[in-house]
């Protein structure tokens, strides 16, 4: 597949998934492909088109690492489900917080989720599946951000635990690297994925690890994840590119009781992108930042400040680690 | 003096001002009294009130910690200077950076802070001047917030290194300690204090050193600094009750010449309040918050993000340390 972008405005979603799906068919011909679904756009939309074009000769796996948003397995289970896609779900919370164990390095933390997901997690299962197709929702994006240095390249089989040598007759089919980010939710759409999926704000690859700084332990994880509930309830209706709340390894004086209590501090941030290149903070009301702080306090244990990021990107990235 | 409140509406403060400067000069007769300035409000308006009651008998000492703002203690002797109040500026940099090193729990930078100001400096200007009279700017709030558990309590004699045996016939006075800090601004300007200091916001007693999280370090307080600048330039036409710069321990991702840069993060919080004892973060207008986040990123080095502070005071406190 050429790496030529497909802009928006030249994006026909019933002939595109036509062409995608057929490149797919042809490409895996009477064998079988996998894919690793997270429940992102990306991954959702390449899922549907895989499975148009495989049916059930394409296995779809969700991770459980222990580090996504609250209820989201059995959610994505459930949207798909309806799809008639199934979609398999795999227990690996203990080999991702096992990695994770005493790393506080952002490039260290990163680093180890990957290594677990390919070598441990996601290698395995297409050692076992003998698959020789791994499907991926690799978008423009990531290839622009891995060329400036901002992702890191990675030769995929070696991630996987396959020997380079061995490597031949594996493909990785990336069929929607052509598009960015609005392309893909068109083309969501046009396959018959619900709004709440292709409308999803990108959520990142080291899931809410990203939103830790510091060790990710799975009590951290789980204070993150009650900030998340509130920030994603509180700002799904604003058309936001994405928002997010992010737990500070740094602590906070607060009080408590009328005493002082050092305690932890909750980062909200919320992006106005196109794209996700360039981004800019949303200026939200003033009474929607105070009950967002209100109710964070509220219903996350042991916090005691929030703050709203007000950088744009660059310099600032999306994602703070 | 009797600790009764006297609350804003009942101030006259041409009749206070007589009346404590009347009970300063009684209670130090013919001998001299020491003060530290450090500049603040109450600092300021009890160096004036002393040197009301008793001229050149009240020795004031500006003690250059090194974690002041920028310029600080030449624009405090000039301020006095012009009042014909001389202040004697002690450079004691090297024993508060000394004592800071290593550091990082806020509670021990507190208190090596305390202990250098008293015993290491303060103390030996007390015990060398023959003084038996201090002058403190201790206001209502502050015993308060020791009788709370916010701030702590000290024996100020057992800090200044003064065997409590011989402490007998050494006296605190405390002439504002019925005031909060409305009546204290009130009695600066009837004292003739220029309204940028009786107006000035506060300014806590560690300095700069309470908008550090983590290690105290001259190049982090040189960084806080430039960015306390940035802040005070942008928000001193807001009314605000006060507002600062605070230096994150937490490295967060940035870019720089389009590569992913870890850096700092700078928090901005900004306070509606009448006394300190509850607060609300200043609703400031989003061009604003984008200003002060887009000089902060260009004239501080190192610095990739900018927050503002959204929680309310409880459970926030107003300094993050």
């Amino acid at each position: 597949m050429e790496l030529k972008e497909i802009r928006l405005k030249d994006l026909k979603p019933a002939k595109f998934i036509e062409e995608k799906a057929a490149e797919i068919a042809a490409a895996v011909g009477e064998g079988v492909a996998v894919n690793a679904l997270s429940g992102g756009v990306d991954s959702s939309v390449v899922t549907l088109l895989g499975h148009r074009a495989l049916g059930s000769r394409l296995k779809t796996y969700f991770i459980e690492n222990g580090i996504m948003r609250a209820g989201e397995a059995g959610y994505i289970v459930s949207v798909f489900k309806k799809l008639g896609v199934k979609v398999e779900v795999l227990d690996a919370k203990k080999q991702f917080f096992g990695a994770l164990k005493g790393l506080t390095d952002p490039e260290e933390k990163r680093e180890a989720i990957t290594q677990t997901f390919y070598k441990k997690v996601f290698g395995r299962i297409v050692r076992k599946s003998g698959a020789r197709h791994l499907l991926q929702g690799t978008i423009l994006t990531d290839v622009d951000e891995t060329l400036a240095g901002i992702k890191r390249q990675h030769n995929v089989f070696e991630q996987l635990g396959i020997d380079p040598q061995k490597a031949f007759g594996y493909r990785i089919l990336e069929p929607l690297i052509q598009l960015r980010k609005d392309g893909v939710r068109k083309v969501g759409q046009a396959l018959g994925l619900p709004a709440e999926i292709f409308r999803r704000i990108p959520f990142p690859g080291p899931a809410l690890s990203a939103r830790v700084i510091g060790e990710v332990t799975p009590e951290r994880i789980a204070t993150v994840r009650k900030a998340t509930v509130v920030v994603e309830r509180l700002l799904k209706g604003t058309g936001a590119f994405q928002y997010m709340a992010i737990l500070h390894q740094d602590r906070v004086t607060g009080m408590r009781n009328g005493k002082r209590d050092f305690g932890n501090q909750i980062e909200v941030r919320c992006w106005d992108s196109l794209d996700a290149r360039k981004a800019t903070p949303t200026r939200l009301p003033f009474p929607v930042l105070e009950k967002l702080a209100r109710e964070i306090l509220r219903e996350v244990p042991g916090v005691v400040s929030v703050t709203y990021n007000i950088t744009g990107k660059p310099p600032s990235t999306i994602e703070a680690v």
